[in-house]
């Protein structure tokens, strides 16, 4: 089938084009008598939309949504929930002079091969502006979550590095992503990471980054093996975002260095604080909340790597539908380090991927 | 649901534990009229077979498969593909002292707390032994292709790292993966790769290891947005390999610190070479052979990191399932680096992954 | 997962209460490049629309169909096509004496059952109007059909019975259908059933009927053993339309009385017309075009039975949902014979099945 | 994809032909903890047995079970249970008149179309054998309804006419089940049916049936709107079982003709004996337990018709593979009336249909 559907019990598709009239999602498979307002939905919104900082792009989204479906008298009915973004800056002419030449690690060139279809107004279906919806079906995802895991959970994420400049991750806090338009956990680097950014869009040029989420308060024992572990899909709801490159779980590629003896993280029994029974807990975590496709309990660890925008200024060098060497520069209103947007994309992929689990699961050992 | 198959169009499901009689697979899906014999998925399995060098589990499998359905004079009927290998060497005995005790790094603490089971005799369904399906189903995955992309298309892998050695990728030689058990094909480090494990394999300890999987001879198009792009796909396919814990396309993380106008693979025309046409020439694969979540025609690359093997000799600290402090020890036969017959694995996921997207491909745009 | 969407490579999933602001669909899998016109699907709706004579329910629903994706300069692009509808007259006032009171033979009670939630504005979710959104898939269904199954292709449904009243088949007349309201082929009993359906409406009461769908010009081969059977499918996709209650493929229940001998369609080599080969005829059509779950290449021919309109005017005895004996009567606007409407809905299921195993059948034997 | 599998949550995939090794299923999803043996799957395939009486094939299958996974002393694991029966009697010889002339009735035909492939051996994949798996698989699915539905949970079925005789409905009992080969349900009516089925036998003929299974002690609720109606899902459940033509549920066609006041199950609420507590008791049952798509809680009542078994004495007029008239004549052993053993596979398919939609209301509403 066409891949425009995600997950199992837990499912939602999107349609929409970047330049077409809206966009939107059904998300469907969500119990009934869940509280749902537009509010909920908008506040996760808020945090991906255009504009918002001189550092993403200057295209005016409002990205309002309206919930069309599936609640009645403010809670979910279980009947699908159809939810619409109207597009109010579509400015096509923008991409005027880039209507024939493919640009460079753009997907149009990949879409005119698959489809025979040159959607010359824009991104269309692969502009980052889908992206808009799974951040919305992520927030109903939060709720279903909240509801049955309680107050302990939570999936946050942050921006661990930008082109080339990383953060300490020993000065790690998670206060410190308000007060910047990076989601920067380390703010000893904002400021170096500004001037860095600064000088990429004067230049026309474009960054990319390292993005990590993490979920809290999660249940031991979500994932289905074999083919659907909960690494395995959260490796496809990341790797499927716009630009990402790379996916890994707690110490990921690290991990190849370290000895069998060190790598696995040990168990011993702690007394619950407050309760008057006992509870395993690991000394460390190089798993990333996950052992042999399931949750462990811990926290669970995704990283991710996405690429520099590809629609940059710099002209470079390409072909177009006529089959001619040309050179393309994109003069159109680009987020100069689309990492940034992606880390609340991330977060609604990671809370989609635990939704979809955790209904699964009550389904076979419920 | 339960998440024991693979794929859409092309689709395996597998059974089996480690410790039972046998393990399978059902293949459907696959087109009618191919020419398929147990002697083209018993090559690939020997690639994977225990037991062929030192640096393996020493555990004795022949690993004959038997081919029970779906193959009718020599040629694939269009139903569904049954295969069945006989598990010879249980020896569950080897099991005895973990009986109780939860290993750490390993999948039998997860399973506890899904199913409420345990299954002391061994890894049971979260054992490695169930990759030897995915490889069967790879062989499948193959000859579907290698009759419908030719004889250009090839799909296969090298190991680049093992605990801390890389190989020099500029002394990357295909040919020399025949001669070391390693699948390295950098023949310069396999010495000293050889001591390496030899040390390891001596202390009682493991080795992580680095892989990477090139695909030739692709079409350009094939992948299905916006969640089942290839590279998603790809990305689940590969995360669920035992032991995986990243997973990289193309340039993967390295490509966050080049800046934009060089991170993106730039395009020419050039004639193609004893035809008469002329056809598009990326001059860079930083992409990976995926743009947008479809193939671009260049070389599909992925690369992962496998954990080291996480039943080793050295104690280390754990509970069991009384609840109780306790110290485990694995006595089996492990592999001292499991990456090393991850490859044909990642091969095999590779191949499946592409099988099934020509097939859904020829569906929508065929 | 909950069950809002249809299909595997022709994928459409539905949204939308009755009384709500709109309802909508997503219908993915479409090939690129099939000319699509909102005219396309607005005359399928037609047939369908409330207010048309008097037999079908006086609500005012001009049923506009918008489509919002998938479609650019007039062509399928491949990427998922958005359709939505608007509600115009909800009313949903006349609805208030059953607010509390379960209509029985209608979907309330059940809806309260499962998901224990009462909206008591009307049918919501349960409603008939979803049903538009099928007719509107089916539209872009019959497209990609007519396109590769050529002119000879037609999917047609007429209504053979309503109330106690039949046709007479050998009076089967496809063209009698234009003249009347009720889709009869029969011309000689139209008087007939415009006196009967005249008195069911003014007594207050409703309706049953049977309704026959045939599909001609569809090729040999499509279906997919063993649980995709094209008549399993068909089956579903019936028994899935509101009030049905009965499916039939070809001779149907009437099968079971013919000795095997006489039961089975008999086949002689043909030439055919103005061509210089011969083909299989087959010399009946007891089994209406479909064996062993495969079609044959004759007309496929599904019958089923629509139960009389649950909302009447009578009052019938009930409970309510605070656990109460009550009576119920509806007084608002409803079909007399809710299978009327339903000729156009078991079309549109038909052409529905027949595109998803078209692309499904190009997948694997394409 | 191709269609070899049912199921969502509950799920299960079958694979082999009638002249191969053996046939077997994946059985996956199954809860953990479940008591299961072979003995729990046997006794139901007993049922549907060939050479059980002389009015089934007499064809020898010990039919012998073996569970291969997924139990672990005496429970399910969680994991994929996998089933095997080995073929005994093949004898392929007896086919060997039809090697090349097709069927009138069967799917020789469409198998070839579809994927030209002529497997002369006998029905290969489209054989009623298959059926065996899916009374496996039922055996699997009862003992999880068992478990969570509790004592009152049944499913049972019965053939309530053969060729043109139908029962007497009033003399239904379920005692009667047991005292005769044709599992119906009215003694008075025995004898004639043996007198018929061996005069047709006798001739070489066949008859169809119609089979009625009752499913009672279903909870309220289950199914899934819109497109995985209970109803609809067992219509597709049923209508896939070999040789079967139509389903009803409830009344039915019958239906039809019933004028809306009547058509429709009142309620009243009604003190539950033994119990402090009132609750709803319809007054009838025309819906055969399904409303809207979701039980009710009444007994679910499905009805289906099964044709003539299309391998008969009787020579019939054909064309083979090389394009030329011909006529064919079945020596082999079949049943003269294949409805029959479609009783238990119709049990089966049920059990199935609710196990699914059990654990996938678990999911969403659990």
């Amino acid at each position: 089938m066409s891949g425009n559907w995600f997950g199992h019990n837990f499912r939602f598709a999107t349609w929409g084009e970047s330049h077409g009239p809206a966009i939107g999602a059904i998300v469907d498979g969500v119990p009934p008598g869940i509280p749902l307002a537009e509010a909920d939905i908008q506040s996760w919104l808020d945090k991906r939309r255009p504009g918002t900082s001189k550092y993403v792009t200057q295209r005016q989204e409002p990205d309002v949504v309206r919930i069309m479906s599936g609640v009645f008298e403010g809670k979910t009915t279980g009947t699908p929930i159809a939810l619409i973004i109207d597009n109010v800056d579509q400015r096509s002419k923008d991409y005027g002079d880039i209507k024939d030449a493919f640009r460079p690690g753009h997907a149009d060139y990949t879409y005119w091969k698959k489809y025979g279809i040159r959607d010359y107004r824009g991104g269309g279906r692969a502009s980052a502006r889908e992206t808009a919806m799974r951040v919305a079906a992520g927030a109903v995802a939060r709720k279903i979550l909240e509801r049955d895991f309680g107050p302990k959970f939570q999936v946050r994420g942050a921006m661990t590095k930008i082109g080339p400049l990383r953060i300490n991750p020993e000065k790690w806090d998670w206060a410190s992503l308000d007060g910047n338009p990076f989601w920067c956990p380390d703010a000893t680097v904002i400021g170096l990471w500004s001037k860095f950014l600064d000088s990429v869009r004067r230049e026309g040029s474009s960054a990319g980054a390292v993005v990590e989420i993490h979920a809290s308060g999660v249940p031991a024992g979500l994932g289905a093996p074999i083919y659907s572990k909960l690494d395995a899909d959260l490796a496809s709801a990341i790797m499927g975002i716009n630009a990402v490159k790379a996916v890994e779980i707690g110490d990921g590629f690290n991990i190849t260095a370290i000895p069998g003896e060190d790598a696995h993280d040990e168990m011993r029994m702690k007394t619950v604080e407050g309760q008057n029974e006992r509870a395993v807990e690991f000394l460390s975590n190089h798993a990333g909340g996950i052992l042999g496709g399931l949750s462990t309990g811990q926290d669970i660890v995704v990283r991710f790597a996405v690429k520099p925008t590809s629609s940059i200024l710099a002209p470079r060098r390409t072909v177009n539908i006529q089959g001619e060497d040309t050179t393309v520069a994109t003069k159109g209103r680009h987020d100069p380090c689309v990492g940034i947007r992606a880390v609340p994309v991330g977060e609604a992929m990671v809370a989609c991927v635990l939704a979809d689990h955790w209904l699964r699961h009550k389904a076979q050992c419920g």
